[in-house]
Parts: C-alpha cells; sequence; structure tokens
C-alpha cells in the first residue's frame, strides 16, 4: 500500500525495517557503479574486428583516394554513404567526422559564439545575453556546454512525444533564444521518442532569432532494446520544406556502436550550414581521420549491417534493463514515492523519486557504495527545482551487479521517503 | 654572370633564349604539384603496419584500463611515456590527443579568446584588439587561425637562429600582443632552427601581457634529412627556471611520422596550462581516441623506434631535397636573381626570386601545369611585401617528376627576372 496512506505507527515500523535493510546494505561494503551510460566489456567485445581493420593493402576510398593523406573535410564516401542509407537521409548533406559528436556539438556552438552563423547578424558573443531552450531533464554534457558560454538556460519540460510545445513557442518569440538541444531518440534520460508530428512543428514553428538553431542529438537513433528500430525523422527536409532549412544541426555517432571514444561522428544538416561548419573547420584542421573512416566502413559494410550490431547490443543491454524495471516494481510498485520510465531504446531509465529525496537517495546509496549520478544532474546547473530526478544508467555493470545495485537503490528510496515523512 | 649585370642587348639575348625555354616548357603539358607538404605513398608506406593494429585482444593501456571505452582527457601512458622520452620532456607536462595539433592549436587561442587563460583578466574577445607576433616567412595554416580570430598580426624576420629577439622584445611591450606563432625545428618554410640561446631569451623576456603566449609548433621535431637529429629543447622547463611558467606551448604530432591525418597530437606544456586546456576539453568531449594511441604505441614501441622511422622517411627525402638544391643551384646559381634555404629537415625550401616577381613566377609556372604554392602564402594575409617568396615543397612528388617540375620553376624564375628587368 502507499506510503502515504500509512498511519503513524506503520509508518514507524516500516521506517524500522527499511532501516535494517539499509544496515545490512551497509554491511556489505559494495563498491557498483550506475553513474554512466557506458558500454559493458561485452558490448566492446562485438566490435574487437576493429582492432585489425582496415588491414594491411587497404587504404583508399570509393574514389580512389589515399586515406593514409591529408585532405577531405567532408569525410569518404564510403562511411557517408552507408550512415545516410541508415538515417534515410540526403547523402551530399552528411558529413563524417573524428570519434566525437560532441566536439562538433561544442564546435557548432564556439564557431557561433567567436564568428556568428551564415543567419546571425552578429556572432553570439557580441549579443547582450543568449538563451537557450533545455528540455528537462536532459543530458548533462549538453547543458556543460551552454553553461560554459554563459548562455541562460530555460528549462521546458518533456512530455510522451517530445517536448512541451506550447513552452518552446512562447520561448522562441524573444530574440535572445537562439537554440535548443534535444535527444530525439531515447532521450537521455527519460527515453522517450520525439513524434513526427512535434518534429514538424520544430521545423515549422516561427522564431524571433534568424538564426536559431535546434541541436538534433540524435546520439541513440538505432539503439533500440527490443527488434524493432525507431523512425529516423529527416529533419532537415522538414525544416527545409517549411522554410526554415537551417534549423537543424543533426548529430549522431558510432560511439555506443563500436568503440565509445574511437568511433566516428555525423553531422547531417543543410548544405549552407555543412558549409559554413566546414569553413571554420578547415583553418582549424586539415580534416578527420579517414583511416578510421575507412575502418568502419569496411566493419559496417552497409546499413543492414549496422543494425545487426545494434541486435547484438540489444540482446546484451535488454536483459539488464529489464531486471532493473522488474526490481523497481518489485521493490517500490506498490509503495507510490516513485515512478520511472520504461525505455525501448537508449542508455538510460529517468526515476522520480518523493520530492525533496532525490540528493538523499544519491547519499544514502553512496554511504552504502553504490555510486549513482549526481541528483540533479539532468537539469541545466544540476538544480533539479524538485530534487526529485534520478538518472539510473543499467549498461555497464553484469545483470548479477546490476540486481545487487538496484535491491539497494531502492532500500534508498524508502528510507529517504520514510525520513521525508517523518517516520 | 648575374642577369643584373648584364648589357641591354646581353639581356634581350638571354631573354629570348628563355622565352624559348618556356615555350617548350609549356607544349610538354605538364600537370605537377609542388604545393604542399605532404608525404608520398612511398612515405605513408611505412606505416603501413598501422592498418592492422593494436590487432584483435589489445585493448588495455599500461594502466589496465580498456582503450575502447570513454575516458582519460590526457591520454593513455602508453604513449605520452614514448613522447615524453623522445622529447626529453617530463611525462606529467605532456598530454596526448586526437590526430591533428593544428585542431588543438585553434582550440588554445579560441578557448583564450571565448574565455580567457588562467592568467587573463579578460577572455580575448573582450580585448579592444588581440596582437599576435608572427615571424616570416611563416605557416600559412597558422597564420589563418589569427587571422580568423580578428588579431592583428605584427611580422618579424627570421634570422638564422630564431625568429628577429630584437624586434620581438619592442613588441611585446604592448600589452594588446598575446602571443606568437613559432616553428622551432626546421620550419616552415625556411628550415631554419631556433637555437638554444634564441629559445632562452624567448623564455626569460619580459611581457607586457601577464598571458602571453607562444605556440611552439615543434611539428618537425624530429624530421631530419641527415643521420643527426635536432636538440629538442626543454622549453616548459625553461621558462619554469625563468619564473614565465605558462608561456610555452609545445606542440607536436605523428602526422608525418606515420599517416598523415590520423595520428596523434601532443601537447607539452606546464600542469598549469595542460590543466586549463582539459578544463575546457571536459566539456567539449571526453577524451581523445585511444584505441588510436594504443595502436601508435604498440607501432613504435620506444623513442628509437621512432627514430628509426625517421631514418626511413629521411631516406626518401633527402634525394629529393637534394636533386632540388642540386638543380636550383645549376640553373639559377650563376644569375643573382634568387636564393634559397638548405634545411636539414623539415618539408620545405624557401627560395626568395627578385623582388616584384614571386607571384609571376608562380603564374607563369601555373600556365606551364606546375602548381606552386600561391605567392605570399607564408606571410600573413598572403601579403609579402616585397613579393619575393616562394615555398617549394619536394616530398610528394616522385624524384622524375620533381626533376621535370624544378627544371620548369627555374625557368619561370628566369623569365620573370628578365620581364622584370625589362628584357
Amino acid at each position: 500500500m502507499s506510503l502515504l496512506d500509512l498511519d503513524t505507527d506503520q509508518r514507524a515500523e516500516f521506517a524500522a525495517r527499511i532501516r535494517k535493510d539499509y544496515e545490512e546494505l551497509q554491511a556489505r561494503n559494495l563498491k557498483l557503479d550506475l553513474t554512466r551510460g557506458k558500454p559493458s566489456s561485452e558490448q566492446l567485445d562485438i566490435g574487437n574486428p576493429l582492432l585489425s581493420l582496415p588491414g594491411e593493402g587497404n587504404f583508399r576510398d570509393k574514389d580512389g583516394a589515399d586515406v593514409r593523406n591529408y585532405g577531405n573535410l567532408k569525410g569518404i564516401r564510403d562511411i557517408r554513404e552507408i550512415w545516410s542509407d541508415l538515417l534515410g537521409v540526403e547523402y551530399e548533406e552528411v558529413a563524417a567526422g573524428d570519434a566525437s559528436s560532441l566536439n562538433i556539438m561544442f564546435d557548432l556552438i564556439a564557431f557561433a559564439h567567436s564568428f556568428g552563423t551564415q543567419d546571425s547578424e552578429r556572432p553570439w558573443s557580441e549579443e547582450e545575453q543568449v538563451k537557450w531552450i533545455c528540455p528537462v531533464p536532459g543530458y548533462d554534457r549538453h547543458f556543460a556546454i551552454t553553461e560554459k558560454f554563459g548562455y541562460e538556460m530555460l528549462t521546458v519540460p518533456w512530455l510522451e512525444d517530445g517536448p512541451d510545445m506550447d513552452a518552446i513557442r512562447e520561448a522562441v518569440k524573444d530574440p535572445q533564444v537562439k537554440g535548443m538541444w534535444v535527444v530525439p531518440t531515447f532521450a537521455n534520460p527519460s527515453g522517450h521518442v520525439v513524434s513526427r508530428d512535434v518534429a514538424r512543428q520544430l521545423a515549422e514553428m516561427e522564431t524571433a532569432a534568424p538564426d536559431f538553431r535546434i541541436i538534433w542529438d540524435n546520439a541513440y537513433a538505432v539503439h533500440t532494446l527490443t527488434d524493432e528500430f525507431p523512425e529516423v525523422i529527416d529533419v532537415v527536409a522538414l525544416a527545409r520544406e517549411a522554410g526554415n532549412p537551417n534549423r537543424f544541426l543533426h548529430m549522431s555517432s558510432t560511439s555506443k556502436i563500436t568503440f565509445a571514444g574511437s568511433g566516428v561522428s555525423f553531422f547531417n544538416s543543410s548544405t549552407d550550414n555543412i558549409n559554413w561548419l566546414l569553413g571554420t573547420q578547415g583553418t582549424r584542421g586539415i580534416g578527420p581521420n579517414k583511416v578510421n573512416q575507412l575502418r568502419h566502413a569496411l566493419y559496417f559494410g552497409d546499413a543492414e549491417g549496422v543494425r545487426a550490431i545494434m541486435r547484438k547490443h540489444a540482446s546484451l543491454l535488454a536483459p539488464k534493463f529489464s531486471r532493473v524495471l522488474e526490481i523497481l516494481e518489485k521493490n517500490l510498485g506498490e509503495y507510490d514515492v516513485a515512478r520511472w520510465t520504461e525505455p525501448k531504446g537508449g542508455y538510460f531509465i529517468s526515476m522520480d523519486v518523493l520530492d525533496g529525496t532525490a540528493s538523499r537517495v544519491v547519499e544514502l546509496a553512496k554511504n552504502a557504495g553504490i555510486a549513482l549520478t549526481e541528483a540533479g544532474s539532468s537539469f541545466p546547473l544540476h538544480d533539479d527545482p524538485n530534487d526529485r530526478n534520478i538518472r539510473l544508467a543499467p549498461s555497464m555493470p553484469s545483470v548479477e551487479d546490476l540486481e545487487v545495485a538496484m535491491e539497494g537503490v531502492t532500500t534508498c528510496v524508502l528510507l529517504a521517503a520514510a525520513e521525508k515523512l517523518g517516520a
């Protein structure tokens, strides 16, 4: 029954039992980590053929260029073709880079900040104040970038089918609002997926700033936990049709497909935006790591090759997500002090605990040897106004460790709730 | 005899002969390229073992970390040890990155521009004007970066043992002068080497700006054309001893040791500077491509392994440089209309032709199917005030093509000189 419905004596009895559970938990001297969305060793093993690719003698791309030498800012045809096919977007509108799409996202903002976009009246650094829309809960590393540049972050809530469009439409009436973060597929941390309808509204809405940009970080575009792959929306085409061709900066990478920090990143956007980015990338350097692009193209073969790899990842990840959800339901379901998302893909489960107890849950877990992502980390400036959200990252530990950790976490959730309710 | 000493008739006769040579040159319909300092296919072949490294089963660094996963902004011990040993600098003062040291140089300036250095009173973007010292002739891609950020570029001449210290000491009295480019070893394009004495003067000199930085781009630190390797000066230690610990940003990379765009870059500087860089790199991303770092560490083995590779490069490059110098001497030596450097390493020969004729030489060569680096490209804003300097890049063509190209280039030099002298 709901913890909220217990009378004082029942609560005291409940609290005593949970305190005992917690003491037993502490006595186990655990050392478990649920903090980050890192792939496990078993997942990384899937990519081991990459360790000896492209293989001696393989150093020419499809266009005959020697990938061992300098050049080609936009990346080699081999990998760009596979990726545009996988995403279902225009080949010419995809550039391939080094390992990290986060690097490109930072640079997109850094270049707009120092030099302005092609649609800007001035560099963003010369604006009195730049504001940025941040759907919450969201990805901490996104918010860290806009924080670094001193941008005011306007939070809008995530709804089931995407960020709250009414709040966004209101916000973009302000010309200081220059952009927005969004993880459209299996969002970090909720696992929500932006619907085609919301994507179209984002493409079509009027914005006061002529250089308004949506960083559409499709980090989990093909990262399903089931047999089905989500639809990848060609937002660049949607925006072109809506007369806002430069609106979307569609990012993705192989980071949780092959190896985490040594894959290939992709930038899908209007030719105008790609030329704008490469214009400054061409001052910053001579071109991406093309040997690594060829290595990946040979490993994937084609878009179906990527999907085959993702099915292997799903077979390792899905049991972990299931087990977490089972334990949450088993231990917390009846007490009405927590709710959580049930994602069909991605790397996270977002859990809301009793208001005002998230920090305490993380502290209790830490004191029992279970590292959770810091409370508030899915919010700009790490400020969760309700102190309620906790991001769970089930990918890295073994199923056995995960079970132990989650049994512990649920004890902490209940103990924090009991404390909060004065028991 | 010197072209300048000929009388009118002799000049006319000379000009007629050279015009005929040029017509014959044009008739050959050449298509040769001496523009960029790219390694040749034969040089790239040296690195082919990298194409199947690190090899299946090799994914742990010396510290036991799985290089396939996220993390480690400073780079793995394996490659940092080899590199600090090779350069003779402190291990703790070396960070290893992705392929491009130019990327890091851009970022160092971009981060100082947007956020300021730890020694800055404010972000450089908020200075009324930032000025930057540019020894000339120098590296075009350096100048393109400071141009991009709108910095005023102050040229100082290269002397035999380094950039002109008197001019530099005068320039740094201005607090708007925030930094300086220099390629200390086998400089692009002159091949000059900065002496230990000049390096010490740079370390010791007083500067009005507390956040003055020297980007010490040691791109050719071990790129000898002889059996001898140049001394690598530990400028970070020199500057520490001089009480200016954060002055030098010492850059290098494997770009012309292994593959050109897919190697490992290195940043050697004070711990304070490394922490400052990694502070923002940690917002920009999660870490460098560590698989590629391990790949390189396994390929090199140790510092002596790097030197062994460089001897192979020298055996391919030295005959090309020799042939260029022989043809220059044979065809131009007696006429007193050109002088050139005779580098002991690096990728370029710097040639000064008769004042006011460099653009014409490049144009004549182009019209005969020989691509030379654009005249002026070794100067900020591509402005060679004397229109005299031409950068020759002998690395890429075969010796046979190089001979044909250089015979042609010398014809163009003589024809342009004859035209200039009114013959």
